[in-house]
C-alpha cells in the first residue's frame, strides 16, 4: 500500500518531489520579495529640501508598473511550478537540473525589472529595457516547456499522482504562452510601454487559465482513497 | 474518514491551503526582514572622520520608528493571514489570486516605510510620506476584507475546519481596522508623526485582538476527533 | 490518544508551536543571510584602476570580523529559539507577541553589524558602534529571558513535551549570558575591538552550552511512545 | 516500530535532521537569490541620456558569468547538503556547529561573486578577485569534507537511514572536488577568466555526479516497508 513510489526500486539519483518544491518555494518567495528593492531607491532620490511630492512619486510610474507586472509574473510562475511538480511524487537528477536552470531565470527577473523601472520612460533605452525583459521571459518560458515535456514523458517513472490526460492541450497552452512573450518582445522594439502591459496581461490571463492540477496536491502517506 | 476535503470531488483549480500558507509564510518572512534595509544606510551616512556619535544615531529616529511600526504591522498581518487561511482546508483559484494581490501589498510595505524613514522629520515631505504609508495600509486592509468575506462565504466549499460563528463580528472588526487606517491617513495630512504612531498603536491593538482561530491550526491527517 | 494538545479544549488564541517555529525559522534564515550585504559594498569601494589588491581587501577586516560574530550569534539564537519553542506543543497569544518582539531584535542585528563593519577601526566612532552593538544584544538577551521564563511558567498549559527539570539552571544560564553581554558592552566603551571579540566568544561558548532539549524535537502525530 | 531514532535514548544535544535541513534550505534559498543583487546596479549605471544600449548591457559580461557560475555552485551545494544530511535521521551538536560554519561560507559566496562581477575584466584586480573566489570555494569544500567524514564516522549514532556503502568512494570524490578548486585557484593567479569558467564546469560536473542518495529522502513515520 502506501505511496506509489514505494513500489519502485530505490533510485540513487532521486529526491522526494515535495522537498524539491520546498526549496523552490523558498527561492520563489525571496525572488518575488526582491522586487521591492526597485522601489526603495525612490525614497533616496526624493531626498532633499521637501522634494517628496505626490507628483515626484507619480513620476516613478515605470517602477510601479514593472513591480506589478513582475510580481504577477513570478506569482503565476510559482503556481505553474507547483502544479508541474505536484504531478509526480519524485524527481530525478534531470528534473533537478532543469529546475535549477528554471530558478536561475526566475531569480534573475528583478534585473530586467530594474532595467524597465529605470528606463521605460526614455525613448531609446526604454526599448532596450523592454526587449531585454521580454527575452528573459521567453527564456524562462522555454525552460518551463522543456521541463513540462520531460515530466509528462517520464510521469510513469516519476510516480505520477494521476494520469495527465491532456498532454497535448498543455503543450498547446505552453506554446501559446511562449508565443505571447515572443509577440510582446517584438512589440517592445517599437512600443516598450505597450509591451510591458502585454506582459502584465499575459500574467493575469494565466492566473485564471492553468495547468491541469492533480486533485490533491499534497497527499500524506496513508491519506489515499484506500484508507 | 480522513479529511473533510476527501468527501468532495477533485477540484481542478484547488490547492491544499497549507501549501499556499507555506509560500505566503516565506514571503512574509522575507518582507519583514527587508525592513532592516531602511536602517543599513545609516551606517554609510555616518561615515567620515568620527561622525558616528550617539546623537547622530539618534537623529535617525524616523527610521527606527518606521521600522518598529512596519515590523509590528507585517507581524500582525502574518497572524491574521494565518488565521484566515487556517479556517479552510483548501483554497480555490480565486483565493490564490486574492492572496497574490494581498502579498503584493505586503511586499510593498518596505517602500512607504522607506519614504517615512527618510522624510518624516521634514515638514512637507513628511506629510506626503505618511499619507502614502496610510494609503498602502488602507489598500492592504481592503484586500484582507475582501479575502475574508470571500472565504467566509465559501467556507463550505473550501472545507471549513469549523463553522465560523461570527462572520458579522469579524466584518465589524475589519471595518474598524479599515476605519482606523482611514482616520490615521486623514491625520497624516496634518500631523505625519502622530499618524505613524496611530498606525503603530493599531498594530499593537490587533496583536491582542484577533480573528476567531480554529482550535487546531495544522491538523495532520488522522489526527481528527474520530481517532 | 494522539497529541497531548488534543486533551485540552480548543483555545481561541493558540497556534501549533511548529507553525510559529516555521515562520520564525524563515525570518532567522533571511536575517542571517542579510549579513552578507555588509560585505557587498567592498566590491564597489575597490572599483577603479586596479585598486582591488589583497591589502585593500584585508583593510576591511572589521567587516569580516563583524560578519563572523553576527553570523555565529544569529546561529546560536536560532538554536536557542528552536529549543525554547520545542519545549511546548502550542503557543498562546502572549508567546506569539513575545516572539514577534524577539524577531524584531534579531532582524535588526545587521544594522549594528553594519555600524561595526564601517566604524570599528575608527577611534571614537568605533566605540559608539560597539556599544550600540552590545546594547542590541542585551535587549535581545533580555527578550529571550522573558520568553523563557513565561514558557517555563506556563509549560503545563502550553502542552509541554517533557517536564523542564532545570528551570533554575536555565535561569542561571540566561543570566550569565546577559551578564556577558553587559560586560562586553562596558568594555566596548574603551576597547571596541576587544568587545566584539568577546561577543564572538560568547556565541562560540553557547554553541556548545545550551538549553535542555526535548528528546524528540518534531514528533509527528502517532509517533508517540504508545504507538 | 516507527523510526529507528526511537530505539535510542533521548539525546540532550540532538535535533531531528529534517529540521536542521529546513533551516539550511531557507538559508540556501536566500543566499542563491542574493546573487541577483550583483546584477541590479547595472540598471543604475546605465542611467543617463539613453545610455542603456545592447552593447552597454553586454559590457557587463563578468557580472552575468559570475551570476551563472555562483548560481550553479550554490545549487549543487544545496543538493550535496541535502544528500549529506539525509543519510541520517538526527544531528548532534557537532553536526549543527559544522553546519553553521558551512552555511557561513555559503552565505558569503555573493561577496567574492561581487568582486568577480566588478573586476574580472581588469588585469590586476581580476586576478585578486578570482583568487579570492577560489579561496572561498576551497574553504567551503574543506568544510563539506570535514562534515561528511564526521557524519560517515558517526552514522550509527546519528540513526543512519541506510548503510553508506562507499565512504572511500565519497572521500575520493570530495578530494577530487577540492583538487579542482585548488587547481582553479592556481590558474586564477594568471588567467582569472579561465579560472571562473573552470569553477563553472566543476559545478556542472557535480550536477550529474553526486553523493550516494538514500533511497527515500523524506520518509514519514509509518511509511516504512513494514507498513
Amino acid at each position: 500500500m502506501g505511496r506509489p513510489s514505494q513500489n519502485l526500486p530505490d533510485g540513487l539519483a532521486e529526491m522526494d518531489s515535495r522537498r524539491a518544491e520546498s526549496f523552490s518555494d523558498g527561492v520563489f518567495a525571496v525572488a518575488i520579495t526582491v522586487l521591492v528593492f526597485n522601489l526603495l531607491p525612490i525614497a533616496d532620490e526624493t531626498r532633499g529640501a521637501n522634494s517628496l511630492t505626490a507628483s515626484a512619486l507619480g513620476g516613478h510610474w515605470p517602477a510601479y508598473l514593472a513591480y506589478v507586472v513582475s510580481f504577477l509574473t513570478i506569482g503565476i510562475m510559482w503556481l505553474n511550478h507547483h502544479t508541474m511538480l505536484s504531478q509526480v511524487t519524485r524527481v530525478d537528477r534531470t528534473v533537478l537540473v532543469l529546475n535549477l536552470f528554471l530558478l536561475m531565470g526566475v531569480v534573475a527577473i528583478p534585473f530586467p525589472t530594474a532595467l524597465v523601472a529605470d528606463h521605460l520612460h526614455e525613448s531609446g533605452s526604454g526599448r532596450v529595457a523592454a526587449v531585454t525583459y521580454g527575452l528573459v521571459m521567453i527564456a524562462i518560458s522555454i525552460g518551463y516547456s522543456i521541463t513540462w515535456v520531460y515530466i509528462a514523458a517520464h510521469q510513469q517513472a516519476l510516480g505520477s499522482r494521476r494520469r495527465v490526460h491532456t498532454p497535448r492541450l498543455s503543450t498547446v497552452r505552453f506554446t501559446a504562452g511562449n508565443a505571447g512573450y515572443v509577440a510582446g518582445t517584438g512589440i517592445a522594439f517599437r512600443w516598450p510601454v505597450a509591451a510591458l502591459i502585454i506582459f502584465g496581461l499575459l500574467a493575469v490571463y494565466y492566473l485564471f487559465e492553468h495547468l491541469p492540477d492533480p486533485g490533491e496536491t499534497d497527499p500524506e502517506p496513508g491519506s489515499g482513497p484506500d484508507r
